[in-house]
Parts: C-alpha cells; structure tokens; sequence
C-alpha cells in the first residue's frame, strides 16, 4: 500500500534514499522492511552478453510467456509479458473511455491513481461491488492479507462484462500463498496481473504479466508494443518461473519467516491485522514512535498516513537483521 | 523502417528467427545488419547485484537523467526515461484525444501505427506541414537518412502549439550524427525522443528518454509512473551516457565503417540513398534477389515492402563479417 501525498505523487516504500534523509543518524547497513519483496531472491543465471546487446526475439519472448503460463496455471495465448506490473497499472486505465472504477481498499494506492490520472471517476469502496464499470481488486490484498474468493470474483466479472466492463485482479501477492487465482480460466472482462520481482525478489529486474482472455488480451499484447521487456528480464523470468520447486521451498521457507516474524511483532505488543507470507501488518500502540525507533535503529519498515496507528513490515533477509529488529522491538 | 504487414502488426529487423526461417540452409553464424544499432556496444559495467534485486531508486532515476542530459545537452528538468524509445511511441498518443496526425514519411512505421491505435486520423506526408494537430518526424530519418534543419522545427512546433498541437521528433539515430538537435531548447508543444539502444549497442537493455519543457514533460513523468526502467538499464545508462570519450570515438569508427559500406555497396551498383552512420540505405537493381543471395550466405539485410528495389544495410561488426559480406555481394 502506497499513499497519495500532497503533491499527488505517492510515496511507496523501498527508498532508502528517504531512509537516509528521514534517520541521517541511523547505524548502517539499512534493514530495509518496507516493501513486500522476498528478501532471499531467486539465484538468477550468468547473462550472456546478446542479452544487453540484440533486441530482444519474439521467440524469446514467447518463451517467457509460457513460462509464465506454467507457473501460473493459464494458458500461453492468456498471458502478456510486460516491463514490471506497475507499467500495465499505467496502461490499462488508458484503454477505455472515461468511466466510473470502483476501488476496493484500502489497498495498493497506485491503482486509484492511474485510473484517476487516465480522467476516469475513482471511488474507494469497502467490498467487491458491481456498481461501476471497473472493479480493481488485489488479491491477497496488501497490506491487511485480505482475500476474496474466486467465485466471487467470477460472478462480479461475469456481471461487469455483461455491459462492457472489467474485473482488473491484482494478484501481485498470489504466488505464494494459497490463494485460488483466476490465471487459469479468466471470465470475460477480468483481466489478472501477476508480478515477478516480489516473489523472486528481482524487483529490479522489471517484469511483471497480464493474463486475459481474449479479446482483451490482443488488445493489450498490441498496446504493449514490441520490445517492452528486456534482454535480462527475459533471460532470467525464463529461468525463474519454470523452477517449480525453488518456488514450493521459498513458500515454505518465507512463510516460517513470516511466523517469526508474527512472533516478535506479538511480543512487542502489536495487533497482526494480515498480510501474506512477505510481509505482516500491525496495529500498534504509539506506530509512529516505533516507527522512529526503528529509523534510528537502522531499520525502514512501512507507515500509511491514512492509518497511522498501523505499520508494515516485510521479512528480515539474515539472522543479523533478525537480531536488530528482535532488539530494536523490544526497545534495547 | 518497418513495414505492415496484411495482419496489422508491423516487421522489424533485428529477428533472426525470421532470417532463419527464411533461409533454413545458410551457413552460421548469422550477420545481421537488418538493424541500425552499433554493432560494436559500449564495454557495459560489471552490474551489482543490488541493480536486479532492489526497487529501482528515485535518487538513481534522477542520476541517469541527469547524464542523459549532459549527453544530449539538455536541462535535467527536460528529460524523462522510459524503459525504450518505443514505450514512448506507444504512450504518447494515448495523452491526447483523438485528432489529426501527420507523419513525415516514408519513416519508421511505429509512429503511424501507434497514433493510429490510439484512435487518431493518420496521414503520411512527405514533407514537414502544420496542418495536422500532430506532425512526427524522424531526425535523421530512417531509413533515408534525411535532416531537417533545427529551425524549421522549431518553427513548425510553434505554430501547432500555438492551437494545442505537438510536433513529436525522433532523434533515435542522431547522437553520431552532425544533427542540430531541439533537445537544448525543446520549443513549447514539442517532444524529442532519444533511443540509447542503438548509439550504445544494447537494444536489450531497453531504454530511451523523451525531452520536453513543462508542462509536457510532466505530464509524461506522471503517466510513465514509478520504476519504469529497470536497474540494469539505470546503472548501464549512467555510465555509458557520461562516457563522451567514448560517444566521439564511436562517432569517428563507425562513420569510417559506413563509408567502407559505402564503398562495398557502389561496387556492386547500388544507388547510396543515404542513412546515417549506423545503416546505409541503396537502390539497388533485384533488390529482393540480393536479399535472398545475402539470406543464403547467412547475412541478414532489411528489405522494405512499400520499397521493394531498397534494401537497407547495418555495420557489420568485425573482419570476418567484413568478408563475407564482400563475397556475398561480389556473389562469390
């Protein structure tokens, strides 16, 4: 979850830059827990130098879809390959007319914005509704974990479609958890976004997919245009999302992370209000002194200006880091 | 240039998997000069591991700009990144509503394609006009290689803003070229495109820049949105656009290549069109029966279908390449 500031640009976490100006003092290195990035990333391969060098191939590309279907469960002709989620957050408002888009949050505040930014009129509403022409929901949701059956989903896609609109289903946080995903049978009008870079922690990387059926899907593989993902993205997506079995351990492995982390959040006095297994929210007395105390600790984690009594953390990467904010937690 | 094809999706170089499906037989390695990147890349750096795995950051964003402004001799304020010029030609006429465009053509065929996507009314115009509320021109055009002076754009440009209007300029192969370019002082309504890909020979790595004054360049900031280029592309970009040593020494060796190219080309009585010092452009007679002899002995040219007696030529990039092109087009 992002929040919208005065300036109408938002702030998001995993900019230690702010860390720095915000805690100069700080002890280093930063711990940075203020996004929802696996913080053990995926052991990307050697590049070869062609994938810097030529423009990427269609039949490269082609490939990475279809690792992407495999992991994700849907068919290759569903799914669209694109430079980062965030770029098709940035696009898809763009594709239709001005029209009224219901929000359900609070949620990841970049959806609101670009529908917003493309002149639609955005209202931030509770729970799944059908009145709107656009429904954008994330499921899991960041930052409460909150997630929607699939059904339900289907049945408001199917409603929305009825008379032109979309279902858009940010599943950024899907892959690791045991959340139905509507990746292998996508209702006319529902358009799902998968990300790459949290789960295998390559955030830089910049790759992120859409998965639709048609005709929305050839409308977006032609809005995309030619070359949208790079020569490394493709090389190591390719690599990253047909290994199955990197994927089980790392659910295994962060969601015994994510329980720790439970742990010392219950321990310091904090309400676990949700989240998924990179990253836990709380309910805390007196966030936004803790949130200081670990600043100065040298250690950034997730505030919300429109609930300031809450904080996010995502998942220490060592038992260095465990430590810290085991210490700086209980105030040491 | 690009061409349409029947289905609506445009054919570009740069795909050896179509070069091979063409000529199945042709000995290895392929020699691609279907495209106008340099065959010889920057000496790109040793990439930290904090480029894949981190959220690319605001500071580091800031920092390529502002390289990308030293080498194109614009203001920081004036330059935005976008992972590939082509992102930008996809994005570009979605700003507006629908309207008239002119493309001073024959040129890259992305532009008109996009405009016309987007719900605008395209025309090809083969000279500079102001009687559109759009006119894009490529500077220097490809594949001809044609300049139009500084000033004519800029009076052009002054006078569609003067009604709202845009002139949209395609600096894509101007960094080696003697090129006065708008990006020192982009005139209000106008928007300068720079492709890095192609100067640097890492058309993989996915970035070019937009150069414009307020309020048109905020306007593609916001609708860009956060982390478009990835942390690769940040990091290589900062280095490569901060090295002019290396840009004028580039400049020199591949305008010695092109005239060598040159030389090739009019011995084997080919009618030199133009191009830049990236590709070179020839009439030439039984275009496509060279284009086939070429593909049969494993080089890889660009033919054009609304040109069918053109065909254009990259830098082949060592010795070896050098000779075997010169056998082919002797048809030893």
């Amino acid at each position: 979850m992002a929040s919208e500031t005065e300036e109408g640009s938002i702030r998001h976490g995993g900019d230690l830059g702010e860390a720095c100006r915000l805690f100069p003092q700080a002890p280093g290195p930063w711990i940075d827990l203020s996004t929802g990035i696996n913080p053990i990333p995926y052991p990307w391969p050697a590049l070869e130098a062609s994938a810097f060098t030529r423009l990427p191939a269609p039949a490269d590309l082609a490939a990475l879809e279809a690792a992407a279907a495999g992991a994700y469960g849907a068919k290759p002709d569903h799914v669209v390959a694109a430079p980062g989620t965030q770029a098709l957050i940035d696009l898809i408002p763009r594709l239709r007319p001005p029209g009224r888009v219901a929000v359900v949050g609070p949620t990841y505040a970049e959806h609101a914005a670009s529908w917003a930014r493309a002149g639609h009129a955005v209202a931030a509403v509770p729970d799944l509704t059908t009145a709107a022409d656009v429904v954008v929901v994330v499921n899991p949701n960041n930052p409460d974990g909150r997630v929607v059956p699939a059904r339900d989903l289907a049945a408001v896609a199917a409603r929305l479609a009825a008379r032109g609109g979309w279902l858009v289903v940010d599943e950024a946080f899907a892959d690791l958890e045991p959340v139905e995903s509507l990746c292998g049978a996508p209702p006319p009008g529902g358009l799902v976004l998968r990300s790459f870079g949290k789960t295998y922690g390559l955030a830089g990387v910049r790759l992120g997919f859409a998965v639709a059926g048609e005709p929305l899907i050839g409308r977006l593989r032609r809005a995309i245009g030619p070359w949208a993902v790079s020569g490394p993205a493709i090389a190591i997506g390719r690599c990253a999302l047909a290994d199955a079995v990197w994927r089980r351990e790392a659910a295994a492995r962060r969601g015994r992370d994510a329980a720790r982390l439970d742990g010392l959040l219950d321990a310091a006095g904090g309400r676990i209000v949700g989240g998924t297994v990179l990253f836990r929210t709380v309910d805390i007395r007196d966030a936004s002194g803790l949130f200081a105390r670990l600043g100065r600790a040298g250690i950034f984690v997730r505030r919300f200006e429109a609930a300031p009594g809450r904080l996010r953390f995502g998942l220490p990467p060592d038992e260095a880091a465990w430590t810290r904010l085991a210490a700086a937690l209980r105030g040491a």
